[in-house]
């Protein structure tokens, strides 16, 4: 993928202080990790309270944390009064999140004054060995003019 | 939608024991509403546990309850000894999911001896007012000769 | 659905004006049925020019009709000086397009001021009976100022 | 991506067989370039046979040409009796395609006895300057027992 240019040089604070309003992510035990231009990777622990039928991770929670890690790659590339939506994504589950912690990361494709479009993978890591098991494709809206902190 | 003749007379029973499997439901705060053939009803009160950065509920968590519904309608007409699981779903986001619950419909569309597609609708009702918020299309696996209650 | 109110007295004129540009609908052989508020209906005649190589309607000619259906459903609902570019859709095939026509409805979910959300169905007729063949959901984006007419 | 083993040494030869009897390729004036294990590359020039109501190339040719092109890198990883069929797939139009070529480039992303995962990208080709203007992520079914291959 292509290098981006941040149009400021809060993206990175502007991120954690969005990622620390998510009530969600603290809920799913999920942390930040990693914030770059047009990048974000966002971890979570396996916990049984996030656990489908057969006990493995839900997809719903992955769905969440790619979500946000998609989202946020985008908004590294936002002004400091933007904020950022999600219009849609599309999530392929490969493999069963059978392993001791996931990783979402997302990536920036097309950067865009209204709209921007991120890729992202679920890797689960079980016993030291990483593998795939979803991947995503996502479309993030700017809306101008509002910020995501508060003031 | 046409209306599906389901295989066991124990389609409602399979359903509720997975779904009571499925501690993500539990994290959430969901509860599992209507089964009939090919339809799954999941709702889910707000909660501040729930939220993403302006304070709705999390995308996450709405990808949770309508993959569970949309998955659950696709068991209703599966075999005693089949099992379901998630192959993809996509997820438009229509409107903020703002209000005091959030009601995931999902339906089977095509039900297939190997896959089975459903479309999804979440409903956010607010001071009783119900608005469509999120729309979903997923594609779900049978699993032959795998049961998902526990023996 | 909701039923829909148009912007404008043209907005027909304005969709069959714009398909009747679209020369890959001619080289598809495909026509515009009809045109209501929120709806579009496309319909196409088998031709071995289509086919895959089972000898059934390729996937893309199918995503041709849906994706313009989709597109001028939502294009009904704007103004007269806006105009309309697929933002993306997905396409979940069902069944073999084995059949002497198929025919693409699209519907608007909901209508934005920026993002249009649309439903798509492909149903293929063989000797007289329709079957869902596929099915689609789309995100349209409205360009405000820049008509498809040619003035 | 992985490199990935082919399970037959004819899997090229299968791909261009399968290719040249999809007569829709041929009616969009495309051409099958590169094929190898887990990717399958496919170019179209610019024809104004091919184009939405603005004069680019429409949605549906490229739809058409990268479906191909994913379905045939998870077809080069089948067996000489397997067949393949497309799921659902996703298409994200980042940019109009606008040039004189574009090139639709799918590649597995993971490979399954039933399902394969692939991803792909559009490239459209202006005075010799390449741009993305799609990408999509798209599931394939093998078909156990049934070659493409008319014997």
């Amino acid at each position: 993928m292509d290098s981006f240019k941040p149009q400021t040089e809060t993206y990175e604070a502007r991120v954690r202080e969005s990622f620390a309003k998510q009530s969600m992510m603290a809920t799913l035990g999920a942390s930040l990790d990693e914030v770059r231009p047009g990048f974000c990777e966002i971890s979570m622990p396996f916990s049984d309270r996030l656990t489908q039928q057969h006990g493995f991770i839900h997809a719903g929670a992955l769905a969440a944390i790619i979500d946000s890690a998609g989202g946020y790659a985008a908004y590294t590339l936002f002004g400091d009064t933007d904020t950022v939506l999600t219009v849609e994504f599309k999530l392929n589950l490969m493999a069963p999140a059978d392993g001791q912690l996931v990783i979402a990361r997302g990536e920036v494709v097309r950067p865009g004054r209204s709209l921007t479009v991120t890729r992202g993978e679920v890797i689960v890591v079980k016993d030291g060995v990483e593998k795939t098991c979803a991947i995503m494709q996502q479309t993030m809206m700017r809306i101008s003019g509002r910020t995501d902190i508060t003031e």
